[in-house]
This record gives C-alpha cells, structure tokens and sequence, in this order.
C-alpha cells in the first residue's frame, strides 16, 4: 500500500491496450462507484456500464466494446476481472521476510530452505521439509515428516498433522486443520472402535484453503487435493476424498469418505456430496444441494427449497406429507374422467 | 463464585421490588427446578409458573402477574429474563488482570492501554493499538495495524489479521479468525486468479463472536459488523458484507459476499443470504432458510422441509420430481370438470 | 510404521481362527484392491467378496461363510471390519512420550500425572489436573480447574476453557473448542445483553471430538457429553445439551440448547436437533434433517429434497409454494366426480 504505478507500466503488466495518459499515476484499486482520484476500476459486468458515465476513477479496465462509451483513462482488456484480479497482486500488503523467530520451536532434523519465514511460537516437528520462501505463520504447527512447497503461505495458528505433503504456492488460512483422523469407526454391539486413521494428505500446487477448513487424513491411502483447488472456509474434506483440479467449493461444502470429485467443479455454500461416489468434471452443485449419487453428465444439480414468507411455508410445507396421497388422488381422478 | 449477596443489593441493582426477606443471603443463580437454598431463580416462561409451588429456591426473579401467587421472597420485575441476564454479571468467575505474560511476543510500535493482559504466546504486530482493560488469551494473534477498543474480551487462540478494527467491550472467542481473506478468485479459462483482499473488517461496540467463526476482509473497502451484532459459533461473514445493529445469528448463519443486512435481525441455525442482496431490518430467516432475494418487508421467511419418518418421507420425497406435471394434470381435470 | 507381526500374533489378539501360513510377515493393513505382499486385508462388505480371487495381501480378515471362497491366508472372524478396526491398533504411528517441553507454560498450582507429555507453547492454567499418560499438543490452552483424564489425547492448538471435566481415553483434534460460552442473550429492547455462562462440561470416556469442533459450556448446570459419544468435525453442540452414550455425529451436525440426545443414536452430517426436545435412544437422523419435536420411538427421520437436474428442479420447486392450492383444488374435484 502506498505505492504508485504509471499506467504504462500495469498496461505492460496486463498485455493490456492503453487508451488515455499512459503516465496517469494509479495508487489504488477501487470499484467505478467508489473510486477517487488516483483509483483504478474495473467494468466487469455490463449490469454497471452506466456507471462509466460519473465514476471519478483515474482509469478504468474494460472490454473492447466498452471502450468507445468511455472517454476517460482506460486498459482495454479481454476479461477485465481477470485483469483485476492479476493487478491485485501489485497493491496487497508486502509481507517482508522476517525469518526465523527466536521463539519458534524446530526440530534439527527438519529441513529449512533458503529465505523461509516462521512466525513466533510456531512448532516444526521431527523430518519436516520446508521449501524456500515459504511463510508459516505465528503458533501454527507442522507434525512429523510433512512438507510445504517453495512460496507456500500459511497463516497463523494453522494446524498441518503428520504425513501431510502440501504443494507450492499454496495459501492455508488460520485455524484451518490438515490431516487431522478421518471419522472412521466401527461398531461393535453398540461401542465404537476407533479405526486408526493410517493414511495422510496430498495437497497440490497454488490450492487454497479457508479459515477454519478441514482436510482429514486417509484411513488407508491418501486424501487427495489436485493443483488450483480452491476451498472457502469451513469446508470439510473427509478420509479418502479426492477433489480435481480447479475444483472450488464455497463455506460449508461437506465432502463425505471416498468420494471422487471430478475437475473443474463448483460447489456452492452449504453443497455436498455423500460417501463413495464418484461425480464427473464441471459439474455445479448449488447452494444446499447433496449430491446423492454418481454424476456422469456434467451441469447443474440443484435440490433444497425457494424461500417463502413464513405463514405461506407452513401452509405448504404441511402439504408435503401428502404428496404421494395427492398423486394417487389425481391419478384415481383421471381414471374417472376417462 | 463462591460470593453472597443480600437479595436489598441485588434488587437496588436491578431496580425490582422486593417481597419478602431483604437481608436473605443469594449464593448462586439457579432454574426454578433444581434451585437449592441460597439460590436465586427466575420464572420467565409462564409454562414453569407451577414450579412456584414446590421450588426450593430461596428467592425468586418474577413479573408482578405472578407475585400474588408466590408466598417466598421475590424480586418482581417487568422482564425477568432481561433482570436474569444483568444479575449474571455478579457471578461470572473473575478474572484478575495478569497483565503481560513474559512469553507474550510485541512489536515494539504496538501501543498497549493500562490495565491489559496479554496471556501466554500471544504475539501482537507492529502498529497494534490495544486499548486499556482489554484481556488477549494465550496464543492468540493480532496483525499488523490491527486495533482493539477497551474492555474487549478475546479468548484463547484468537486470530486477527492486518487491518481490523475491533470496537471497545467486544468478546471474541478461541478458533475465531477475523479479517482471513475473502473467496475471491477470477475464473481464467479454467483457472483460478486469485484476487488478492485489499479490504480489511470493521466491528462496532459489544459485538459477541463466537468459537471457530468467521469474518472475511473486504476485497476493496471493508466488512463491517455495527455495534451490538450477536454471532454464535461457525458463523461465516463473507467479504464486504454489512451487518446491521444487533442482528443476532446462530451456528452455521452463513452471508455471502456483498450483502447488506439490516438491524435487528435473526437467523436461526443453517439460515443465510446469498451474495449482493438488501435485507430490511427486524427479518427473521428460520432454520435452514436461505434468503435468495433481497427482502424490503419484515417478518418471518423460511424454507426446509418438516421432519418424517424416512418411508413416509421416502413416498413424499419421491413425488417432489413430479410436482410441476401433478399441477398440469389438475388443471386438466379441472377444465374437463368445467 | 515400519514393524511386521507374525500372522499368528495377530490371530492371538483379534481371537481369530487362522488358516494357512501362521508364520506369514504382515507389515501393513490395506484394502483387497490395492494390497500388496506383506498386506493384511479385509473383506467386510461381500460386495468386495469378488475381489479375493485376485487380490495380492498375503492375508485376509474375512467371515466364516467366506472362507471356503479363499485359498490364501485368512483370519477368520465373526465381524470384519471391528477386527480391521482392532488391529489397525498395532500400525499406528508411535507416538514417544516427549514429556513436558521447555517452553510449556504450566502453573504451579496444577496437578500433572506420571508420564504425562506436553508439547511446546502449550498453556495450563491454575488448578488444572491432568492425568496419567495425556498427551497435550503443542500450543494446546487448558483453563483454570478443568481436568483430563489417563491417557487421552489432544492434538495442537486445541482449546478448553476453564471448569472442564474430561474423561479417559478421550481424543480431541485441533481447532476444538470446549467450554466457550453458550449462545445466551435476553433481548432488551432491541439489545441483547449477555447471559454469562455459568455452568460447565462434562465429557465422560472414550470419546472422540473431531477438528473445530465445540461443545459449549452450561449456563446454569453442565453440558453433558457420555461415554463413548463420538464427534466429526465442525460439530456444534450448545448450552446444556446432553448426548448419551455412544451416539455418533458426522461432519455439521448441530445440536441447540438444553436439547437432550439419547444413547446409540446416529446423526448425519448436516443433520440436527432444535432446543429443548427429547430424543430418545437409537433415532437415525438423515442427512440435512432437523429433528423439529421430541421423539420418542426409535428409527430413522428425514426431511430436505432428492438431487435433480436443476432445470427440472426449478420447474417442480416453483409449485412447492403452490401445493396447499393444489390440494384444495383435487379435493374439489373429488367433491365434483362424486
């Protein structure tokens, strides 16, 4: 924060054409609405093009067919949300390396790479392998024989178990826990036998992973987490689940044991999928919806309800407990008429 | 704990009427039925108005419609539960100031107020302000830049990141991480661009937050919880959400990105708003109610399902997939009726 | 990791009647598909029955009517998958006991067993017991006055706030939280003003608490939490809620206040019970289902909505608000025909 960009230089950044004053100084990011001064904005969704008329931005990043509307500063781009986001990593904070604290607490059998960050009370236990440039935040803990890639970012009091492999430039948020036992037990005459959890975790390159998210560890084999994953907060991984490539998934998707989670997926807030099934590429679960079975054809599955005024609901919820009288009824009905 | 009050003090604090004996010795608080002597009660749902008669109590919190039918010493109110909540007060455990613990790391910029304790392994960054009379638990993390009004309470292993603002007498408590980043990425051709938050998280006065809940920071601007928002535990606050004056939420209420909700609201368990909406205030979203509008009037607003035996559900659910063919076969019926 | 067993040690120790090699070398557990030599195996589902003609584990654990099926070396057990689940036991990662590190901050007045480990950064407060054989993970808060009883296990970064009751033989992972305040508010007016928490908990043995998961403490009275109860991750269990024995709860499941679970029930994940009911012994709540009332006989209850295709689902969703009206009109038509 607090550094300035010429325009040329983000254009050049971008691969971006330059309409307007290439010397233009750009010293924040900024939406078209709130934008001052010295803000670069963003038209990513035509829903906002009149706003191009009245922001106060300095430039603004747009598509080609946006570009003859606005007479100002612009970056002429093919997706400029995309465009934002990569711009994105010119303004966030400049974490500096700060090495390794006094306080922090490593095993000498672990092994550090070059310019490695490990924040105050941090815990590196017995054969762990930290590649260079990784940042491991205040008090978070790596168990037994796990290892990060180079650029990894980890916030505080992050918790990674034994037996964990985690991936380069991958981001892990604060109270997040990897490799933590899968919910595995059996049941003898009524008591529950802990099924030891003998597995670990395989995370990818550039994934990342919530606040508060949880990856377990296999029962026998490795949970699976392929490279560009990206999960919200509070999501759950269960033993054995292997999530594709690129997959994302919103707060509270819930991933039960063995099942196989296919490419390029999204799962919104509150989804899931149940135990052991295996659901294809680019396929969208939507918000609340359990995907029950198997999927082969990808798209959108939806189940859950709309939302309804309380007094409306109840009427018709009441009614869902005679669904299947109801259908008898109709069908007992067209008989008659027949 | 372990102190006694006299029921005159007890009724000056809370502005009640006294009936009965002023000088009776009140050690603990208690329900109606298990309360020992020396305990004080409440009757705060007429439903337990019969329990009067036999309970054990040595004095008991009531409204003035029930005074006549208890012959004990009473405090008479005109909401007990309100009266209930305030006398908690006097018999939380306390805590002593324990001021600074030596193995707690600061930043030499961080300005600490009079009065504060910081507990074991905390670490606090540079450029933190913490105001007089705040308690940190051990292990817990503030960011840089980060500030903490008077009198906030934050428990054991709290995260805070860079950049957020944390108004006076707030209670935060262990595993909650405030100001992680927001789940914004930008899809590139099947990738995932992350764009990095440049917000930070704003919160008012008296704000209760609880275990393993989640405040994402805004992406630009910042998300803003006002004074007196009530939070239970694995609560997720998306990134440049608002929430309004004492909105209360319950566990797993989860707000996606962007929406603005008003005062006074509540959300059951599993409720939420999807991304960008406007909710009015004083709404109520019933359990597992999902608000995928933007709501301009108030009230009550539910989805979800009533609770079956699984093969009466089983029949019911089963139906669900023919409903949109039922309702055009009834209206066939109904013009060959006519 | 790393140890071999003689097959007829382990058919000593799971009581199980050996056929062939008894001094055939086991040095893993693994599933029929992916065993190799050296592997034990097992058949526990006789959907997988087809898979012993080409499996390659020097061993398997199978039924009775299985064993004529198999030429190999095989244990021969009542129950599979409980011996699988006995004997993974013996291939657990060994975990030395590192005794109590350095920079563990342990008050003078707490109580610490024989053999007892306490990894670094650790807390405990005043008045703590801890029993005989516990392992308390590295960055790990113990409040003032709670106990842990022999030999149970919490990982890093786990949390329990004071006035704590732990059992024996109890696993805990981290990010759990034990003993934050319940969700306790009297509305004021339009304010909430906190109920402090008075009460505790209490967690019996053998119980197992999964990753960010919380129990919260009583307001007046304890939260109970019986024998043998076992816990995924992101559980939430409220104020003075009682869990009986040996109940089991997958990944979300929620549990309000005051509710009273009894023994050897089955929740779901996702699924729930609202406040204040009664659930009596061996209910199933499906996935997604909010147990709304008491319940009294035993079985399995369900609510939420089969998965569809979402253009289907949207089309028979949007007559869910028009079922009532649906239902009046057959009955019309009925009245009609008749």
């Amino acid at each position: 924060m607090g550094e300035a960009y010429n325009l040329q230089d983000i254009a050049g950044f971008l691969g971006a054409e330059l309409a307007g004053d290439a010397n233009c100084v750009i010293r924040r990011l900024n939406t078209l609405q709130d934008a001052q001064e010295g803000d670069l904005a963003f038209l990513a969704n035509k829903a906002y093009a009149k706003l191009l008329a009245s922001t106060r931005a300095s430039a603004v990043l747009l598509e080609p067919r946006h570009a003859a509307d606005y007479g100002g500063n612009a970056l002429i781009v093919d997706n400029p949300y995309v465009a934002y986001a990569r711009i994105t990593d010119w303004f966030k904070p400049v974490r500096e390396a700060c090495g390794i604290h006094s306080t922090a607490v490593i095993a000498d059998s672990a092994h550090i790479g070059d310019g490695v960050s490990i924040g105050p009370h941090a815990v590196v236990e017995d054969g762990v392998a930290i590649a260079s440039g990784v940042v491991l935040g205040a008090g978070s803990y790596v168990g037994q024989g796990s290892s990060i890639g180079a650029n990894s970012w980890l916030g505080p009091n992050v918790n990674i178990y034994h037996g964990v492999s985690i991936g380069s430039e991958v981001t892990i948020h604060s109270g997040a826990v990897i490799g933590a036992d899968g919910f595995g037990f059996a049941n003898d005459r009524g008591a529950w036998v802990k099924i030891h959890q003998l597995g670990g975790v395989e995370i990818g390159d550039r994934v990342e992973i919530g606040a508060c998210t949880t990856i377990d560890r296999g029962a026998l084999g490795n949970t699976v987490i392929e490279d560009g994953v990206i999960l919200d907060n509070h999501v759950q991984i269960a033993h054995n689940v292997r999530i594709g490539e690129n997959t994302a998934m919103a707060a509270y998707a819930g991933i039960a044991g063995s099942a196989v989670i296919g490419k390029n997926c999204i799962f919104a807030g509150q989804s899931g999928a149940v135990g052991h099934v295996t659901i294809c590429d680019n396929v969208h679960a939507m918000a609340r919806c359990t995907l029950s079975k198997s999927i082969d054809k990808p798209g959108s599955y939806s189940s859950g309800l709309l939302m309804y005024e309380t007094p409306v609901w109840r009427r018709n919820a009441a009614r869902f407990g005679q669904l299947d009288d109801l259908a008898r009824r109709v069908k007992k009905l067209e008989k008659g008429q027949s």
